[in-house]
């Protein structure tokens, strides 16, 4: 059987992916692949998510340069799951989020609230002219 | 604004979860929450999901007793997907998955194949009486 057709694709045809950084083991991000994406990130090594916003095909970094180079891929027990360990390109620390920010989960629960506690590394406006 | 209402719930009133074992930052499992799931999860501080397949809470460890103690919650950008830091206990080194693995991210991908790469820490027989 062909190792895309071993992925349980959702109702839409996609699946989620945790993008997971090599080394510091941070989760940077959360985003979805269809068959397509997937095979293209596999093929180019960076990764290629599907935007649901958009609708079309997302290689991460195509506007901001902040590219993520796709070490390995993990497959989770139910198969409808993916982890890829990453190096996220283009700044140092790695920027993963569009708000600037090295990943995207910079809100933390405390005391009934949402507080952001991670800074902005780069102005979101000099990343996306 | 409630914290629960900041949330933005998928149209199945679902938020994806991504548990990350504290120490050693291996994301573990992937799950989801309805919004009781996640008041519980803050009130117990031990995880509780949404089991899809069983349509009901599902407070991990229950059989098991592979509970996870639940010492942090993050909220990404989009305010649609969750991260917890966890503790899993009930074994040494922690079994996350129900096959008895310590991560249900077992599966890696190489040469066109998923290829299992983690071993069985515990027999699930013996887990699930």
């Amino acid at each position: 059987m062909d190792w895309l057709d071993s992925i349980k694709w959702d109702r839409d045809g996609l699946v989620p992916v945790i993008a997971q950084e090599r080394g510091s083991k941070d989760v940077l991000m959360f985003a979805f692949m269809n068959r397509e994406a997937l095979a293209r990130t596999a093929e180019l090594g960076e990764a290629v998510y599907w935007s649901r916003s958009r609708q079309r095909l997302w290689h991460k970094g195509e506007e901001s340069g902040h590219i993520q180079k796709v070490h390995a891929m993990r497959l989770d027990c139910d198969a409808d799951v993916l982890l890829l360990e990453v190096t996220q390109l283009g700044h140092e620390p790695g920027i993963a989020c569009h708000t600037g920010r090295h990943s995207c989960f910079f809100q933390r629960y405390e005391n009934g609230a949402w507080h952001t506690v991670d800074p902005v590394l780069k102005d979101p406006e000099s990343i996306y002219k």
